[in-house]
């Protein structure tokens, strides 16, 4: 089965586009956790007991887990067995290199984090693509529209007419013979969300900027979803995962986690 | 000091423009090496050790010591200490993600991995290379002018009548405040370097595509050198790393390593 089809029939089926955004800065962990063997782990291993069944999908920061070291890249290689078959698997490391070396990102991501989809970074062109959308059940998000503030200093450049995000956005749709491509689109641009969701229908849309970034959810459900009721991967981070310093953090980051899939179901045909 | 002027500093000491490209693909290493405890960090440690004096710079693809797990990582994390204080370490990752991830990746390379100098991918702007340029003493190379073939889907674009790549190369030239920015220009393109350098002399160029990738050594020299005679770092990888498969795979991959120095000093001032 390819990624895309995957992904649209996990949403049926957990009736939910949550998918939590794992960056376990190791300054912000809970107090109650530092006397953990490896603190990070333990976080991450309990943010997703709590919350697996909520949710399509966790996407892992991969600088998050390589900044704090051994115990980082440790916690990282054992996450998938944490998480059930049900809920993908995102690496986000919007890698981007030549061919043999996009080759060695993609086996590092797939084979060795056992990672379902991850995010890639278009500037280097299709051949920097290839290696991750060669296997249909692996799913790529390209960085097409990001939620930051100077996203604006290239992605909005207007070439033939069009600024550079919808290039990207239409190459990507090229590269979707697979049917495994998708687009990563800030919530922090409402409007040029609807306008590629009414361009572009057949592609799932990966939206960071939820929560501490300042997107809106509802704006987002409104105008990111494609005519099936689906086509939505929405992460929020650091509003769950950091809700509270207190040994109540597992239970609050399920809350949070609910506060936000509730929300969504009714836009889920 | 600067980035930029410990560069410069370096190659007139050293008389090299020399980088040596540290790709060890787990499958490709010499079969005496299969042996070892770590075959990686053994190869990586005996190719620095021959070749040290005659570089300026060794550039880790973090995507190689990513695909061969814990084994890798911790080659990975022990380079440095192989390294001379007269030799840079560029910690070749190509990241580039909004700015508190970014923060993270900057320092799982300035401080973890003890890297002098990154790759950085422009496509997310200013905000995403900012927290890799804050320190003078670090050096940020920016992809500009990518070697592969696909650097035709987008680097190509015309914007404002000129292709993309010189908007990110301008934009490189802003922000380079505190003198460590560079340009990553591919060396399978020198007529593009050519009129890059032209424009831009103030900025090193970071020149990967000579040997397996079939860019020119004479041309990029001849084409790629600022005023002063420096302003270059030509990495070439594979054709030295991998020059022998044999027990003499050291003493080719130093023989290699002089072929190109020798090459490069009449060409340094």
């Amino acid at each position: 089965m390819s990624f895309n089809t995957r992904l649209e029939q996990l949403i049926k089926q957990k009736q939910s586009f949550l998918c939590i955004g794992i960056d376990p800065d190791i300054e912000k962990l809970p107090p109650v956790l530092h006397n953990e063997q490896n603190p990070i782990l333990k976080f991450v291993v309990e943010i997703i007991k709590a919350t697996k069944d909520i949710v399509i999908a966790y996407k892992t920061n991969l600088a998050f887990f390589e900044y704090a070291g051994n115990a980082g890249m440790d916690a990282l290689y054992q996450i998938r067995q944490e998480i059930p078959e049900d809920v993908l698997l995102i690496a986000d490391g919007k890698r981007g290199d030549i061919g043999n070396t996009a080759e060695k990102y993609a086996l590092a991501a797939f084979r060795n984090l056992k990672a379902d989809a991850v995010t890639v970074n278009p500037y280097m062109g299709y051949d920097a693509v290839e290696p991750f959308i060669r296997d249909k059940q692996h799913g790529v998000f390209i960085l097409t529209l990001t939620s930051n503030k100077s996203a604006k200093d290239f992605q909005y450049l207007k070439v033939e007419n069009k600024p550079l995000y919808h290039l990207v956005a239409e190459s990507a749709e090229k590269w979707n013979e697979n049917d495994n491509c998708g687009l990563v689109i800030g919530a922090t641009k409402p409007e040029e969300l609807k306008e590629l969701r009414a361009k572009i229908d057949n592609l799932p849309f990966l939206v960071p900027g939820i929560g501490a970034q300042g997107g809106d959810l509802e704006t987002v459900l409104n105008f990111g979803s494609n005519k099936q009721g689906g086509g939505l991967v929405i992460n929020v981070g650091r509003d769950i995962i950091f809700n509270s310093q207190e040994s109540d953090f597992v239970e609050k980051a399920y809350r949070r986690a609910q506060f936000y899939k509730r929300q969504m179901i009714s836009h889920i045909i």
